[in-house]
């Protein structure tokens, strides 16, 4: 990494400093924020940021709300994690919730999914939404001029889908600065149809978890087949929360440290492209030729 | 086969007889349904019935109605299919929807997944009967004692995922005569942790296509594997199409010669295990429960 990113951990300084010098690392190289609380994995989400306010997750968004950090990564309590993003970082203007985009790997490069699990049930508008965020991530930090988007359905047709999916087809296709290519279907991911896949966070989180376990049966397989890791979810690291005024970063509770590495990456280019600003100036843009 | 078994061909008469004999088959040995006008695979369901009669989907629906065949099987127009089906035959008492099951396979069997697409908008009342007419094709079919059941869902709490998925859950562990363990979430599927998995038909048929396009990968990554073909949809042949008063199969648009084999042993399970008396006894002895 660039000398000039510093890396802040956060979270108990005493467990932070014996794990640093176990591995040889000199405690002093890395700013601590002190963090004494612990929220569990199966903490409920408000009692948590309520009850814990000297934890990670909610000193780590509280210091990113500050400005004190440009980035926040955790591989915590996704649920917690999110709802103080929500709550402390409050939604960019123009958003109407907030949403989980992942990275899908494939043989030339990377795909955008996009809601996977932030949002179950999403109206039309809405599924828009993560079209236009899906769009411009991909363009800002994959380099994609004009990303193709594609609303995932069951068919190619118009009519196919659920009627919010059907509505949500007609405002796509009715939105100009997006270069919408239609429907998708389930096979069209690993065919590298599209660029960014719109759906709503129900069937996107079912076929990311799908997707992942398949790496599992891919790697016991075929563990030297070059283009395995390709698979592999740990290498994407983390995820981005889209919507929220704040670099948000979210890990798979199962991480390593390769994964950490690459949220650590993907946390960097958030903050290079700045990300959060494209999307504040394509929301408003559309507003103002609403 | 067994010898008691007749296979009667629905189509064009001049097109089977000179296929046969290309193939080297006496014609005389295969009873023919003449059928002349051909639905194709983007006409539009209800008018491809109400205008081409003598087609062959039509025709063997009509004669399936008729008990002149106790399974048809088809690789046609789906949504042609389906519409002739229900329209035809009749949705059987009690059968809220018609539904399509699909076996998913794995590496000791299979599980089945249900809706995989004849339904988007799903209600609560019908999420459990997905589970109802699973569970009993894999007892039915599968000979599995016990189906379990599972909710397909984006975490194992039953708080999770949409509103009618929470309700659903509500319903489904509230129904004594199922084997319900609960929700299953996307990688749950490649670890067998369920023999039914319920879903509406969005999610189930972009899961399958996903799945299905997998199998594409795998084989072209490693074609000596002896497992590889546990992935083969064509090996699975058709997905039956349960709620109606018929025995229906439904091809793939795709399928090869092994996939027509496989969807007529399907057909033949169907009828020699008597799915649908199964499904009627079932739900009305849960009306009369009710």
């Amino acid at each position: 990494l660039d000398s000039q990113i510093e890396i802040v951990l956060v979270g108990p300084k005493a467990t932070i400093e014996s794990e640093l010098q176990q591995r040889g690392e000199d405690p002093a190289g890395f700013p601590i924020l002190e963090a004494d609380q612990v929220v569990g994995m199966d903490e409920g989400a408000t009692s948590a940021i309520r009850n814990k306010p000297q934890s990670s997750l909610v000193l780590g968004v509280q210091h990113l709300s500050g400005q004190a950090l440009d980035v926040f990564i955790s591989a915590g309590n996704t649920g917690a994690f999110l709802s103080a993003a929500v709550m402390m970082l409050g939604l960019q203007e123009g958003v109407m919730r907030p949403s989980i985009g992942a990275l899908y790997p494939h043989e030339k490069g990377y795909s955008f999914l996009c809601d996977v699990g932030a949002n179950t049930d999403c109206k039309p508008e809405l599924l828009r939404q993560f079209g236009i965020m899906g769009a411009i991530f991909m363009q800002a930090v994959m380099g994609i001029a004009q990303p193709r988007v594609a609303l995932m359905n069951i068919g190619e047709e118009k009519s196919k889908g659920t009627q919010a999916v059907q509505q949500a087809y007609q405002l796509l296709e009715s939105t100009e600065r997006l270069n919408f290519i239609g429907n998708a279907e389930g096979r069209d991911l690993v065919a590298q149809k599209s660029d960014v896949y719109v759906m709503d966070g129900f069937t996107g989180n079912i076929l990311l978890k799908f997707a992942e376990s398949f790496y599992y049966i891919f790697k016991k397989k075929m563990p030297d087949d070059p283009d395995i890791e390709n698979f592999n979810f740990q290498n994407i690291g983390g995820l981005p929360f889209l919507g929220v005024n704040g670099n948000v970063v979210l890990g798979h509770g199962i991480s390593n440290a390769e994964a950490f590495k690459n949220m650590i990456y993907r946390g960097r280019e958030l903050v290079e492209v700045n990300l959060q600003d494209k999307i504040s100036k394509a929301l408003q843009g559309m507003q103002a030729e609403a």
